[in-house]
């Protein structure tokens, strides 16, 4: 397996189903916020890069009905189940393809767009990955890339082991090779792979008890359950000790009660070939 | 003086010459992104409680030209550069009052809304201080609140210095009776004095370096300014060496480099008696 394609047991989410339908309620609560700028014209050429099981391939496919759309994933099960999600769905204007982002299996010049989300950040070299698509856009073409950031993160109350365990989730992805601080520094790393018009615009999740759907999609379903989720491992590796591990996934929760904040930055930057 | 006032000599940023020229950049770079929303009705009466210098009174008076503003503050040397700056713009709509936040000189219900602005952050009970204005308010009538959270900092690239200095500005406010974290805690904060309809929105300050205007106005000239000039009493009370601390800086100026970025949030209340 090449260096820095995206293997299955270096990602740091995992492919559980719980992960799944963490996915899924991150997809429908964020969708408005992170994808209701992207449209892509009739008959144009899409590649999707990394759709792992789908969860934005839905999304894309919806806003851009009569686009030509492209999804690759290195994961065959997690390709079935986008699949299986998009033919749900009803949708016809996706084709999937196993194959990895850094040997893709198509000529220079072959789509119009190129979408990547959530993806870079798993990746050692993410700059040489930008590098790579940028030969598959035709002059003039357009590519959009969507990270987070866990370093954004900030709430109310605070609480020392909840910020201890989120940086117990950044260096946990550090070690499998990724980066989970990738969303800030989208604008160097689009630039430096050699796009021009590069901008990126933050899109922040800001979460209080008077947007109940988000306290309980985003702070609960998507961020804390993604926190939660990887406390086995961080008491594998000696990261927290058990009793400040729970402290901290007590205090992300108690972020979501009625005088309770919480926020989140994403990170979306579009630029041209 | 009353324990919970404004005290000059616990005011973190001072009152120097340097730092007057600090608030007006600042009031310029971001008058778009905090005020482009805040319009009031001619005729209608507007407290401002706490207008400093005037950076925010001027950009309040051009945006409700029609509106009857008194700005408040317990300065007078504050006051009188409030007045000059408000008489070189041509300003005539606005009336300034020397006056304690704890003990406002107007019967109830007075004012149809009421702003205020960076001032919170100063006070060692805001919300006390919010349960004081709200009687000020006639029924119906609106507050707007509007402050910044040192803590939402982030920016590429890291650097532990720079994490450090910023920590030092936020101790160095909670020592002198303020919080520097209190933007995020608008919501409960103006919950909990009463208020009803509260709605918070983040003002996220994003800055790359294709954005030239944000990196002098806003990265180098207000929030690195802002956190070097309180260098000398950093080093009085010890929180960190010269040497440090002096590391911490240029790393903040770093960030406005070619491939740098910074994010900083401000958060706006508005809310309903």
């Amino acid at each position: 397996m090449p260096e820095n394609s995206l293997p299955e047991n270096g990602y740091v989410h995992g492919y559980s189903a719980r992960e799944s339908e963490r996915l899924a309620d991150q997809a429908q609560t964020l969708t408005e916020l992170l994808h209701h700028d992207t449209h892509y014209p009739a008959g144009s050429r899409v590649l999707e890069a990394g759709c792992g099981i789908g969860a934005q391939t839905v999304i894309l496919a919806k806003n851009s009905p009569g686009a030509r759309i492209t999804s690759i994933d290195i994961s065959e099960d997690s390709l079935a189940r986008a699949q299986e999600k998009v033919r749900q769905d009803g949708i016809t204007n996706v084709t999937f393809r196993q194959a990895d982002i850094f040997h893709l299996p198509f000529g220079p010049e072959s789509f119009d767009h190129i979408f990547i989300c959530f993806v870079l950040e798993h990746l050692a070299d993410p700059q040489r990955a930008l590098g790579q698509l940028r030969p598959l856009l035709k002059e003039g073409g357009t590519i959009t890339v969507i990270e987070g950031d866990h370093g954004s993160t900030f709430f109310h109350p605070e609480n020392k082991d909840a910020n201890r365990a989120i940086d117990c989730l950044v260096e946990l992805q550090r070690r499998g090779g990724g980066n989970a601080l990738i969303g800030r520094q989208l604008f160097p790393l689009v630039t430096g792979a050699g796009f021009k018009e590069v901008h990126v615009s933050p899109r922040m999740v800001y979460v209080d008890s008077s947007r109940p759907a988000l306290v309980e999609g985003f702070t609960k379903l998507t961020f804390t359950a993604m926190v939660d989720g990887i406390g086995p491992e961080v008491e594998e590796q000696g990261l927290m000790s058990r009793v400040a591990w729970e402290r901290g996934i007590a205090a992300l929760y108690r972020t979501a009660e009625s005088d309770g904040v919480f926020c989140y930055t994403f990170f979306k930057a579009t630029a041209r070939k």
